[in-house]
């Protein structure tokens, strides 16, 4: 499943070869994956229309109680671990709607709280919540960096093994509910979804980590989101890569083609 | 089911002739519920043996986005919103661990992922995370605020009106998965469980206000749980009431008795 490094750099090379935006596109993204790849954070901005929405982004594998404070200073959203499909299944991790969809016979309520009504998006991808059964609350930043970065090593390793050992695995390692949201990227990354969850997922994927990325929405001073330019302002600050959505997008797309 | 002003002072004013300790649990009791009541902040802690952990808590019905914002920047942890027992019976809410037990049949991971070790409690109060369906993304300061004051309203108005009413009033106004976890206070409050939860909502209770409290969990610079020592001394810096979970079970008691 991850891109090769070699096969990375050619079509690093070939966006770098073609003029103007692709070009500075090209550059971006290699900053982004060499500074995920150092355990270094990035913010991706969705898209105009969408949510509108920046969030810090961070490869699991290397979450550590000082990240999920930063995460939870400088960002201020919910600190999720995203997981792409083909582990998803491989653990059987349902969409959180799902299960309350089935419960709903035995909860009548949740047929009423269907969210079907999303603004952004026709789906939700939370999945259930997680501690790692050595937390001891779940909340405080050494628990939630121990359930995020031994959930991405179960991913890494539902990948290696074969299919059938993950979901004894993770219930061995994970309780739910818990603190810390899973996210399931869609099926087909990019092409079915353009959500933080698979932007992100799409990013640690293409620089050949651990298909997990930990995610956290950076909030503004007046209630709402930070906006754009405000984070694009930190980004800078900071020295951190912004991205945005369609710059993922075409980057994957020209891996893909 | 709202503790009368009255009665309570005649609470206080007992716990107050009575010398020593009690008397002092009475003053600061007095001044949490007074500070609840003007839409202040109360810090809680739990207890030596349990979490070990102190929650900033505000009354639900007085959230704002400001409060959001000092609760996600000077606590740090998950912005939950709690509900009485008799409430949660009239909207139907469930415990997501049922859900989850339920739901096995069809989601086997769910059987592996059982919360059956929590170090400190025997069972989880996380109900279902909602948005307000007037919300964008769900998780700004004003989408929380706006879900959490509306669930507020919700709850006073469930124990107002007939039962039957609630269910279909939450699904019109809520949608789930959402960015603001419910926690079930234990049925009995403090007699079954004496969690920050069952503590909380026992306040707003006894403050007359409508029974929900909004609380986070104050973490540490360190990693950990913010200190006992650290909280009081945050406390007295903010001119906050600091409680032990003993002193509202003490008060509580009093009340009951």
């Amino acid at each position: 499943m991850p891109l090769g490094a070699t096969k990375f750099m050619v079509i690093t090379r070939k966006l770098i070869r073609t003029p103007g935006i692709v070009a500075h596109v090209g550059v971006s993204i290699k900053g982004a994956l060499d500074a995920l790849q150092q355990g270094g954070t990035v913010l991706v901005y969705d898209a105009d229309g969408r949510e509108e929405e920046t969030d810090m982004a961070v490869a699991s594998q290397f979450v550590t109680p000082t990240v999920i404070r930063t995460l939870r200073r400088e960002a201020g959203g919910l600190i999720c671990a995203t997981v792409p499909d083909e582990v998803r299944r491989r653990i059987g991790l349902p969409y959180i709607a799902d299960v309350f969809r089935d419960a709903a016979e035995f909860y009548p309520v949740l047929k009423h709280t269907v969210a079907d009504d999303i603004p952004y998006d026709k789906t939700s991808p939370f999945s259930i919540t997680v501690n790692h059964r050595d937390t001891y609350t779940g909340i405080t930043d050494r628990d939630r960096a121990l359930t995020i970065s031994r959930f991405a090593q179960l991913v890494g390793e539902a990948l290696r093994r074969e299919n059938g050992w993950a979901p004894a695995a993770m219930g061995a390692q994970f309780r739910s509910p818990g603190h810390v949201p899973i996210l399931n990227a869609a099926d087909g990354l990019l092409t079915k979804r353009r959500g933080h969850t698979e932007l992100t997922t799409c990013l640690v994927t293409m620089a050949d980590l651990i298909p997990s990325a930990t995610i956290c929405e950076m909030l503004g001073d007046d209630g709402r989101a930070l906006s754009k330019e405000d984070a694009k302002e930190y980004a800078e600050r900071r020295n951190h890569v912004f991205l945005e959505g369609q710059d993922v997008v075409e980057v994957w797309r020209a891996r893909s083609g």
